[in-house]
C-alpha cells in the first residue's frame, strides 16, 4: 500500500514512522510512505503557501496552487479524473472507526492532506473530491498528528502488518467491550497481588473473570458502549446457561 | 505547566514537539516537556520491561518495576500520597473532549504514561491512581501518538500558547457546529471561483452565509452534532427575527 502525505511539516513524521510496527511494515515493503512538503511546490517567490481568508476572520488559509501542483505530481495532470482516494484531516470530517479503517486498509494507494492554520481553500477539497476525516471532537494544531493516528490505526488492518500472535480484530474495543485488566510477573509486587484466578490454569474460570472484568470496566468508563454491547452480548455465545445467568445478574447490578 | 511523558519510544516525540505551536510554547517557557525512557529504569539485567500476561493470551504486558521507579523519580518515594495527575493513554479510557482538556490545562504538572504491547500491569494503574484517557474508539500501536494528540489539543487551552489572533474556544467544533468553508486568493483559480458574497464587504451577509454553510456541513457530516446544536442554537442569538426564521427553514429542509 502506498501512502502519500502532503504536509508543511515533514520533519514531524521523522520519529513516528520509523519506530515500532509501522517501521517494520515499511522495512518489509508492506507500506510505502511518501512524504511531500507542500512548500516545495509553491510558485510564490517568497515561498508563501497561505493567505488571509475571503470574508475576513482570524488565521490564514492554505491556497490552491501548491496543493494542486503536489497532487498533479502524484496523480498526473489528468489526475482529477482518476479513481483515487484523497483524505483531508479535519475536525469537520467523519470520525474514524473500525469500518472506515477497514475500508481504507484495502486501498492500493491513498493520499492524506494535512491542513494547518485555518484550513485549506475549499476549492482544493471539492476539485479533488477529498474525503474529510477526523480523529475526534477536539482541535489540533494541524493535520499531521491526525494523519499519523490514521496511518497507525489503519495499518493494523492491513494483512501482515501485525505479527501472527496479534490481531486487530481481537482488540476489545472492536468487540464492543473495553479490555480487561492485565497482570504480569511478579505475582507479588511490594505486597500488591495478582488476582488468584489468573494464577491457576483454569482457562474457563479465567475467561469468565476476564469477561466480567471487561463488563465492569465498560460500565464504569463507557456506559454508552455497554448499552450497545447488551444488544448482541458478543463473546457470551459459548457460555453455559448458568454462566449466562450470572452475566445477566452482573448487568442488572451495574 | 510541566508535562512528564513516560515512554519506551522517546525518539517518536522528536519531530512533533519541536515544531509549530508546541515548539513555540516550549521556547517561551509555557510548556516544560520532560520525556523519560521507561527502559532506563528497569533493574532487569537484559533490560526487559515486559513479560507474558498472567492467565495467558497474546502479547506482552509492561511490568511494574520500571514504571514505579520512573514515577518515584518524578514524585519521590512517598509520591503515591501526593496530589498528582497521572494519565494512562488507553482505548479503555474516557474519550477526550473540551471539558476534559480544559480541566487538564489548568494543572501545574501532569504525567502521561504511554503503554505498548498488550498494556501495563493493572497494579501500576491502581497504585498510582491513574486516569485512563483515550483519543477515540480505535486501536493504536502504542500510547505515544495519543499522548501527542492530548498534549497538542490540551495546550491550546493554556493561556498564551495560542497567539492573540487565535482562540481555542472559537473553534467551531466547540460551539457545536462544523467549520464553514474557507477561501483565499486568487478569486478565480483555473475557473474555480470563490462565492461572491465573501468578496464583498457586507459583514452581516458574510456572517449569515458562514452560519448557513456551517449548518449544512454539520447536517451532511455529523447529524449527531446538529441534533445537539438545535437545542441551544449557539451563534444565532444576535440574528433578527427574519434571519432566525430563515435558519429554521434551512433546518426543516435538512
Amino acid at each position: 500500500m502506498k501512502i502519500n502525505i502532503l504536509t508543511l511539516f515533514p520533519e514531524m513524521f521523522n520519529g513516528v514512522f520509523t519506530d515500532s510496527i509501522l517501521g517494520r511494515a515499511r522495512e518489509k515493503g508492506i507500506l510505502d510512505i511518501n512524504i511531500l512538503n507542500i512548500r516545495d511546490f509553491t510558485l510564490d517567490k517568497a515561498k508563501k503557501v497561505d493567505d488571509t481568508p475571503y470574508g475576513g476572520g482570524a488565521g490564514m488559509v492554505m491556497f490552491c496552487q501548491p496543493i494542486f501542483s503536489a497532487l498533479e505530481k502524484i496523480y498526473g495532470l489528468e489526475g482529477k479524473s482518476k479513481n483515487k482516494k484523497i483524505l483531508y484531516m479535519s475536525p469537520r470530517g467523519k470520525v474514524i472507526n473500525e469500518n472506515i479503517l477497514r475500508d481504507l486498509a484495502v486501498e492500493e494507494e491513498i493520499t492524506i492532506l494535512c491542513g494547518h492554520y485555518e484550513g485549506v481553500d475549499q476549492r482544493v477539497l471539492e476539485y479533488w473530491d477529498m474525503e474529510e476525516v477526523s480523529i475526534g471532537d477536539y482541535v489540533l494544531t494541524g493535520g499531521e498528528l491526525p494523519a499519523m493516528v490514521l496511518v497507525d490505526s489503519m495499518s493494523r488492518f492491513i494483512p501482515d502488518v501485525l505479527g501472527t500472535m496479534e490481531s486487530a480484530t481481537e482488540e476489545s474495543i472492536y468487540s464492543g467491550l473495553l479490555e480487561y485488566d492485565q497482570y504480569t510477573k511478579p505475582f507479588d509486587f511490594k505486597g500488591l497481588k495478582v488476582p488468584e484466578v489468573l494464577k491457576g490454569g483454569n482457562h474457563k474460570a479465567i475467561k469468565l473473570w476476564r469477561l466480567e472484568n471487561s463488563i465492569r470496566r465498560t460500565a464504569k468508563f463507557r456506559r454508552d458502549l455497554l448499552d450497545k454491547w447488551k444488544i448482541n452480548k458478543t463473546g457470551t455465545e459459548d457460555l453455559t446457561k448458568k454462566e449466562k445467568n450470572n452475566i445477566e445478574k452482573i448487568l442488572m447490578e451495574l
